[in-house]
C-alpha cells in the first residue's frame, strides 16, 4: 500500500524521560507546537479536554509487526488482537490521549493525563466532539473492565 | 521537523463516492483491511464502538496550510483556529470517527457512522477506552452546540 507522510506539528515536553505504565493521569505536560501555529490554535482554550494525536517515535520496526498481546503485559488477560487493545504496539504507532487543557499560551498548551515521554513528536490536536463520540450505550470486553478494577485498587 | 512514514492497514469501501458534509451517521462501511491483519483484530468484536483512523488523502497541499475556519464554512459561526475544530483542513489530515460495530468477518469490519468516502486508506483501529476517554465534565465552546442544534433541525 501507498506511503503516508506527515510531518510534526511540536513536542511534548514534560519530566517523564522512562517509559511507565501508569500513573499518568496527574503528568503536567506542554505541548509546544511549532510558532506558526499559534494562530490555528485560536479558540481551543474554550474546550475543556483535548484529544493529542502523538507518534510514538520508540516503537521499532519489529514490534510494529506484533499481531496479538495480553493487554499491559498482563498474563492474567486474554491474548487478544493488538487492534483490540491501546497497545503502542501497532502497524502505525499513533498515540491518541484525551488530555484536560489547563492553559493554552500563543502555541503552547498545558495540558493533564498525557502519556507521552519528553520529546515525543506530536502530529495532531483535535477537540473532544460530545455529540458524536460519547455514545450513551457501550460495550465492552470484561478483560477490559476486569483491567482497570485492578489499576484502580 | 522529521517526516514520520505512515502506511494504509486497509481501505474504506461504502457507496460514497462524493464529498458530503451531513447525513453520515446512517452510511454502512466496510472497513477491509489487509488480510495479514485478521488475527490482530481478534476480541474487537467485543466492542460496540471502535475509533477508525483514516488519511484524507483528497485534502490538498495547500488546504493543509489553512490556519483558521468557519466550522462547516457557515458564515454564521465565528472564525476559529482549525485545531479548535475537526475540519479535514489540517497539517496532517488524519480523520478520526467513533463507529458502531456491526460485525467482523475474519479482516473485515462493518461499521456504521464513518464518515469516509469509498476508497479512503485506513491507518489504525483503536477500541474505545471508556474509563479514559469519557470525561464526566465538560465544557465546550458555544459555537459547538449552536452548531449541533442547527444540524439536528
Amino acid at each position: 500500500m501507498r506511503k503516508i507522510s506527515l510531518r510534526a506539528i511540536g513536542r511534548v515536553h514534560n519530566s517523564i524521560r522512562k517509559i511507565k505504565r501508569e500513573g499518568w493521569d496527574s503528568v503536567v505536560s506542554e505541548v509546544i507546537l511549532d510558532k506558526t501555529f499559534a494562530e490555528a490554535l485560536e479558540g481551543v482554550e474554550e474546550y475543556s479536554h483535548l484529544l493529542v494525536l502523538f507518534w510514538l517515535s520508540r516503537v521499532r520496526k519489529a514490534e510494529r509487526k506484533m499481531k496479538k498481546i495480553h493487554p499491559k503485559s498482563r498474563q492474567d488477560l486474554p491474548l487478544v488482537g493488538i487492534f483490540a487493545t491501546r497497545t503502542q504496539y501497532r502497524p502505525n504507532p499513533i498515540g491518541l490521549t484525551l488530555v484536560k487543557l489547563l492553559e493554552r499560551k500563543k502555541n503552547i498548551l498545558k495540558v493533564r493525563g498525557l502519556d507521552a515521554l519528553n520529546g515525543t513528536p506530536v502530529i495532531d490536536i483535535k477537540p473532544i466532539s460530545p455529540h458524536q463520540e460519547f455514545p450513551k450505550k457501550k460495550r465492552v470486553p470484561k478483560w477490559y473492565d476486569e483491567l482497570w478494577r485492578k489499576l484502580r485498587k
